[in-house]
């Protein structure tokens, strides 16, 4: 697996921050590596759990390498994708990295580490979370959830900055996605403010 | 409280497809009925957590009236606020319902019931899961999070039919929100689809 460069534009989000980047309920990309093994999933159901220190869950399954790589190495990373990584979302999320070993290859998936972490993160995304995890083995087996700690965050400077996504500014395909079912997504779509 | 009538469009939704309510990660609200004191309070964290038997989670935080009658009622609804809704939602996110007895109505939200249910729904949603509550101390005494089954699900036809969010056509006021933090959320945007 070739390690693309950090991309352009990737900011440190500080962590108390963190949470805001899962906040409305984007679609995911968890990304692993054990032993030099890596792969990337999608998952529609993770949350925030936690504002500081900030915590995440997610799903899952038993079937994925994702499991596997997570268990081993207890650490994965959560990727938000971009409206442009669309179509890279469903085929992670429908190809399995033990049936098809060349799955991110053949998906044009690219990864890369920003230093000092090594942790596998998704080029073209617009947020990262780094998570350790927070071994919970009856959710694992029970609910197929994951818990972790964000130990580290970034994200797409033209998209989030001073703790807040601004989409309305931005190209439409750096917004972020949410996903339905059979191929459907809805894209991030108009600011609703309400003064308190 | 008085209770509402049965809206418009309040459509059963099969157990199998609940899921598909809460999958783009939608703000909910949690309503709750103990022994006939009852309340709502806002929540974005919430998830699927399973397909069939559908299965959520949602984090409902210590200080809550909600905490106190989801734990002793074992039941809860997450209602699915519609755009419309955005001002009620970061209001009964905001105020308690113990410090403010009379915080619905003062809110104006209003409540029903859909036979042969007695859960108490919130009007101008545009979906409803009714949960059982999985008792998990650990996870709720640990991370405020709580399990549910959906033993019931109904959505406004005008905008999920045939298992399918169907924004596109109806108005804007229907579509879902995703909070971010201080009052701003984003609506749900264009539906984005992929052909596999």
């Amino acid at each position: 697996m070739p390690t693309a460069s950090v991309p352009d534009h990737f900011s440190a989000v500080p962590l108390a921050k963190a949470y805001r980047l899962l906040n409305h309920g984007p679609v995911v990309l968890v990304s692993s590596d054990h032993g030099g093994v890596q792969n990337v999933m999608a998952a529609a159901w993770s949350m925030p759990l936690d504002f500081d220190p900030p915590k995440v869950t997610v799903v899952i399954d038993k079937a994925t390498l994702t499991r596997q790589l997570v268990e081993a190495s207890g650490s994965f990373v959560l990727n938000v994708p971009s409206q442009a990584l669309a179509e890279q979302t469903l085929a992670v999320g429908s190809d399995s990295g033990k049936a098809m070993p060349d799955k991110l290859a053949r998906h044009g998936v690219s990864l890369f580490s920003a230093e000092p972490s090594t942790a596998p993160l998704v080029h073209g995304c617009v947020a990262w979370l780094e998570c350790r995890l927070l071994p919970e083995p009856h959710n694992q087996n029970q609910y197929d959830l994951f818990i972790g700690e964000v130990v580290a965050a970034w994200a797409d400077s033209r998209v989030f900055s001073d703790g807040r996504w601004h989409f309305d500014g931005a190209p439409e395909a750096l917004r972020t996605l949410h996903y339905v079912a059979g191929g459907q997504f809805y894209a991030t779509g108009a600011s609703v403010l309400i003064e308190k």
